[in-house]
């Protein structure tokens, strides 16, 4: 038996606020950050996980994954390993830590963030990327990861073993497509709220040549604003590229529904986050409204309960999974089995702290394993702090080079920790 | 100007799980526990306010109330309480923090223990109960202390003020007839999962005599015990006095609709949390499948946006607001409108730490401003706890006697937060 002895975490703040990367109208100058864990075995083996936020909190954020110790310290990391369904489901369904949720915010985040560091680690002991790791699991164990409850009027495991197994004849063709073409992706980089117009026209030309097909815009903070800064990108990129604009919450259902209908001209490839990620029938609504436009959501989407009301409704056209809002990796296999029964694409949130290195493995599982499709499906980048990780994601030609190194591309360099750990980090005792 | 300068958290926890008070199919050892904050002004005036928690991760709870500390400290407490929804807006829209939910979980549920304790501060300072004093404010007042982002689509401010007018006239005569009848409640005593048969007949008698006129049960662990339990509740307080059951979210939507009709010959008053919380669509269609038997929920739904969606749905007969689930007074004054708006009732969950001491104000206010109704309106009573507060809750007769000091009863005695602070109190060296 090899137990887990070590399980350090760590609070992780990068200055995004002064060059107003990240900015957008809800947002205007986070500080991304990252509350970030380790977990060790007595052989050695390691684990990283965490969660993404933007600044103040992040201690608090870091509070709860700490709160989860307890529940990890002295396991037995080969019986959790081959039981990571059985491990989820003792996380979530602490009964005493789930009443501060249940299944959303910072305690569930935090679950994800331990979840996703023993996935990390079984990865790594396996030698192998995770997405590959994954695929490699047969059916039953795919469906053994999934805590089904609440989810069984819209997805059974009979279900999800169906879509599992349609997949399952082309899986080491795809894989081997994605070893050699990569997986789509789009940038945000141009969008950001707080560029000016002519850095907006640079980064959207540059992501032209980059090779990326799709670019998005950050919309709703002023609409004489959104609509120029639209045109500049259209004038820029051209017809052949699309641009998808990202509202971030800002609006109410019946402000969402005119101020689309204004964008309109530039043909959005989509309207994200167009209100509250709460609200499943505004959404519902907003989509009805706005058709044949498309509505995208998901990062802030707390769990599989609200993701499954979305496609009940007909709320969305694009669903975007985040990895460390939800209960990790087996909370996000729920989702994109959800997705399949769906037939709704699955185009990951990305960028922040790491949301890239981790999502791409997802994409890539849901690829290889559930959907077996490409259509319609693209990852979000964004090009900043990719150099603090040990195994950057990469992408070239506007695409997502499959990872090859061990793992879920989850470790932080240890340079890295030292200047950014907050506040007694070289960046934080200078400033 | 009166500057706050005290702000001041404590981690209690009472160790309920010895007697299994509390215990239901979801939580079946529960410490009931208070992350509690004391502010102060300069001048020496106090408010207080808690999140309830059931044990684990009421630290978790307890940094979060502190990550708000900056946001208040040295606050112009005077300013405050004159714009109480700017103070509310301000803690919400916080955009580092409200990432960490956005809207719900542990961030904001400390947002609303600080709104909640400058409430209690403010009432203080006006020598009122807090029912009255909400209740002496124009209506305008009230109408500025709602954030209807993410509301327009169900209620506007122009709605909220036609509600709140219609009630105006009345405000007077039914503040009056509180003073002298009381609010009517329920007892969930009996009920408590872990208890005996023996001691559901005994605590169902006494609720009997005590005066109450609904009793609620907790279901949703094992059927054949629900019924047993059902027949003996019912043979003992027979056809006249209400049963409600309460499932703590237990079962998946199709479970529910055929565990109900099992239940159906024992006639419950309503069926509490069926499903999860975050389920909007499954509620709405677990009430379709069980009617004429009722739904209610609300303690565990997050935020306005959850509550609003409920109604939109027909989802729900009873609404159940909880005092420190929610972004504070102000969001439970929207909710309250919402439910006005929808024309449903509005019941709330109490017991816990505190919890009756809390909402017995919350619904006094709509009692005097909002719905000006007491039909088919109860608070749930718990017997527990309340010796640890300086103005505890008083049911005689099965109903709660209106509140007279001046506050929101929040304040727990000083030799209880000696005896149960965790870990260092006298409760926790000892054990």
């Amino acid at each position: 038996m090899t137990e887990l002895v070590r399980f350090e975490t760590v609070d992780l703040r990068f200055p995004t606020s002064i060059d107003l990367a990240g900015s957008d109208a809800m947002n205007p100058d986070p500080d991304y950050s990252a509350a970030y864990l380790t977990i060790r075995t007595e052989a050695g083996d390691s684990g990283h996980g965490f969660v993404f936020t933007i600044g103040r909190g992040n201690d608090v954020q870091v509070a709860a994954i700490d709160a989860l110790a307890p529940l990890v310290q002295g396991l037995d990391i080969d019986a959790a390993i081959a039981d990571m369904g059985g491990l989820s489901r003792k996380l979530v369904y602490d009964s005493q830590l789930r009443w501060l949720g249940p299944e959303k915010g910072v305690m569930h985040m935090a679950i994800g963030a331990v979840i996703n560091a023993v996935w990390d680690l079984a990865a790594r002991r396996a030698g192998k990327p995770l997405w590959e790791f994954l695929s490699g699991m047969s059916v039953d164990q795919i469906v053994d990861l999934i805590d089904f409850r609440y989810l069984s009027d819209a997805l059974t495991p009979s279900a999800a073993t169906d879509i599992l197994q349609s997949a399952f004849p082309g899986r080491a063709t795809r894989a081997e497509a994605l070893l050699t073409y990569g997986y789509p992706a789009y940038t945000t980089e141009p969008g950001w709220l707080g560029y000016s117009d002519e850095k907006l026209a640079r980064l959207a030309a540059e992501a032209v040549s980059d090779g990326f097909g799709q670019i998005k815009l950050k919309v709703g903070g002023d609409l004489s604003d959104d609509l120029r800064r639209l045109k500049i990108a259209r004038d820029t990129v051209g017809p052949g590229v699309r641009i998808a604009v990202d509202a971030n919450q800002r609006w109410d259902v019946a402000t969402a529904i005119e101020w689309i209908r204004q964008l309109q001209p530039y043909e959005p490839s989509w309207i994200e986050e167009p209100t509250s990620p709460d609200d499943v029938l505004g959404h519902a609504a907003i989509r009805k409204n706005i058709a044949p436009l498309k509505v995208a959501t998901g990062e802030h989407v707390q769990n599989r309960v609200v993701f499954k009301q979305l496609l009940q409704a007909g709320a969305i056209d694009v669903l975007q999974i985040d990895a460390t809002r939800v209960g990790g990796v087996n909370e996000n296999i729920a989702i994109l089995l959800l997705a399949a029964q769906f037939g709704v694409p699955v185009c990951p949130h990305a960028g922040g702290v790491g949301l890239c290195e981790l999502v791409q493995h997802l994409s890539m599982f849901d690829f290889v394993a559930v959907s077996g499709s490409l259509d319609d499906r693209m990852i979000e980048h964004a090009a900043h702090l990719h150099e603090h990780f040990v195994h950057p994601a990469v992408v070239q030609g506007g695409r997502y080079r499959a990872p090859i190194a061990a793992g879920f591309s989850a470790e932080i360099r240890a340079d890295s920790i030292a200047q950014y750990q907050f506040p007694g980090g070289t960046q934080w005792q200078d400033s």
